[in-house]
């Protein structure tokens, strides 16, 4: 038996509704397959829970988090409760306290999924991009001066290190390599941001020594981005910072069908603290529990992880079972049908048992 | 007579191409309406006189350009010449000492223009962004430090002064309560960027409560560049500052037809200094003097330029007979047609003649 423990936090909102079917697909690919356990566990941190305890995760959330092989998140936010409290108290120490300096969004539209680009199919939208996680622009380091006055301002530092730059190029040159296109693009703002970007420029030129047959494009944010809309056939890898790999990977959600089908992936590497597996789609308070919510995110992430464990043929079946049922048009309300979260779920599973 | 000065620096590659059209199309326009004249002087500042002196333009160089209602640029850039030297050396340091801190850029469908967006045509995509030119994440202060070791890392400071900020935002709030829809979304990332985002939401807050009937709305940048692709008809005014506003202006670019149309204008809205008007896309030496370059960003910046004059009448008819053009197909090969670069400029003169 392979064993694997994952420790669930469905947070807030719809996070829970589509948690319980990702768990639900997981559960019974588990038990077709016959070779594979997982042990879960339960947790309840989330916006609710800090109105109650005034805190997101107990003192010591990291520490009960860290032996656990991953962590299987939904969503947190709820009105009422600022972003910073449910970001800052629980997601962003979870990235960086777990060293999960990859965050890998793949770029690809799934059968039976719509583009919002004209005449964009399959075969165009199919990328993947590799955000580094955990330093760059969101070092919250900084701060304000002057406040209350004219004068009143407020400075942020963006601080890149070599140990930062080396490792999310060195992972994202390494799966360029491995496909067969062999083709990395790196975003930059070198020519408008003169000290960090120029940086991460001779960085990329280093590491791609190392990967000679890696064909490299550096390309500015702003154009990229403009490219993610008027030419996504050309991408293979991308490769960003943590500001800018957050906007490409929004934008890359958006051309294959929105955020209520983006999963994310927050890896740590080295398997040394537990990867974190999350769609990027938010709470929505709203649509909770009505059982409308589309748990097609939350699936894929699962199948993400089953990849990051080396189960890449369960990955496999459970993706294909998922496109499946996509292009038999049995969807939630957001892509215009009629199932419930938990009907789409159930029919994942009838097809993954069609495939064993 | 109105009289306006311009200062003419069609720069490198296709930006001398573009150039002489939209003048052409100016100078037909003023003699049409017989009561406006423009006097330009010619510069030729670019990265082909950089290699000649060893700078992008004289020592003196913005003394003399103080005094001009009007810069109208082509594009600078050429290989050989890094891209540093080419934009600190030329477009910077005009946009920062002109105190040209408002950058606009209008994200519009031409008539006769097709978006990549599926299902969309003229009346889902037309808002204007403007963007904050002065200050942010381009502030150029930072370095680098330990280089050659392992602890190699580099520093860029992001500034946010409530003079940039305040100063923008009044800009923009103006301009959406000037207009229909009064709406307006300010582009931020409070929830990641930890002191000057929030910095930035609590001055829209502020200069909100003197535009009470404005709506606004504070959007993550990493959503609101999604939302561009996936719901572009809800935007009315976007604000946001330099970085955000260099990526979302390429993006708005990408949705209506792609940088070969998007005009930018860099503009002082005291009028103390020069404005500058600039085609968004770049030199494109590889085509250069070969008659094929598409004027119409150049011609859709001049009639910025006139509506900066107050000439908003011969804007309009500027605008109207290039949309024209374009309906009827007459275009250069980019957009799929066989004209060149001169007669589309000649046809947009045609039509202007059949308006008066
Ligand atoms: C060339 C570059 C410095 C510039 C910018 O980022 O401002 C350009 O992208 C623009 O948008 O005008
Ligand atoms: C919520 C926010 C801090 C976060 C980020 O910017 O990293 C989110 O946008 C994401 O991409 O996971």
């Amino acid at each position: 038996m392979r064993h694997y423990s994952i420790a669930l936090i469905p947070g807030d909102g719809i996070g829970v509704d589509v948690i319980r079917e990702g768990k639900k697909v997981l559960d019974t690919l588990c038990e077709l397959d016959g070779g594979i356990s997982i042990e879960y566990k339960h947790f309840d941190w989330s916006c609710e829970y800090y109105l109650k305890h005034g805190k997101m995760m107990p003192d010591d959330g990291l520490d009960i988090l860290k032996d656990f092989d991953s962590i299987y998140l939904g969503a947190v936010g709820y009105p009422g409760v600022p972003d910073h409290v449910s970001l800052w108290g629980l997601l962003l120490p979870i990235r960086r306290q777990f060293q999960q300096y990859i965050n890998i969004r793949p770029v690809k539209l799934l059968r039976g999924i719509q583009s919002p680009l004209a005449n964009r199919g399959v075969d165009d939208l199919n990328f993947t991009v590799i955000r580094e996680n955990n330093e760059g622009e969101y070092s919250s380091i900084g701060g304000r001066m002057y406040e209350g006055t004219d004068m009143d301002m407020a400075i942020q530092n963006s601080v890149f290190t070599r140990y930062g730059t080396e490792r999310v190029l060195k992972y994202a040159f390494d799966l360029a390599n491995q496909g067969t296109e062999k083709f990395l693009t790196a975003a930059t703002k070198s020519n408008g941001i003169n000290h960090t970007m120029p940086f991460w420029d001779e960085y990329v030129r280093k590491i791609n020594m190392d990967y000679p047959e890696v064909k490299t494009d550096i390309v500015h944010i702003d154009a990229l981005s403009s490219f993610f809309v008027t030419k996504p056939d050309v991408f293979d890898v991308v490769v960003a910072s943590n500001l800018f790999g957050d906007i490409l990977t929004d934008l890359g959600a958006a051309i294959v069908g929105g955020m209520g089908i983006a999963p994310s992936a927050n890896i740590n590497p080295e398997k040394k603290f537990p990867s974190m597996f999350e769609p990027v789609h938010g709470s929505a308070p709203d649509i909770a529990g009505k059982g409308i919510a589309n748990p097609t995110a939350a699936i894929w992430c699962a199948s993400m992880m089953l990849d990051h464990f080396g189960e890449s043929n369960l990955s496999a079946i459970m993706m294909d079972s998922l496109q499946d049922v996509l292009e038999e048009g049995i969807v939630t309300p957001d892509l215009g049908g009629k199932a419930t979260t938990e009907e789409f779920g159930e029919e994942v599973c009838k097809k993954m048992r069609s495939k064993f």
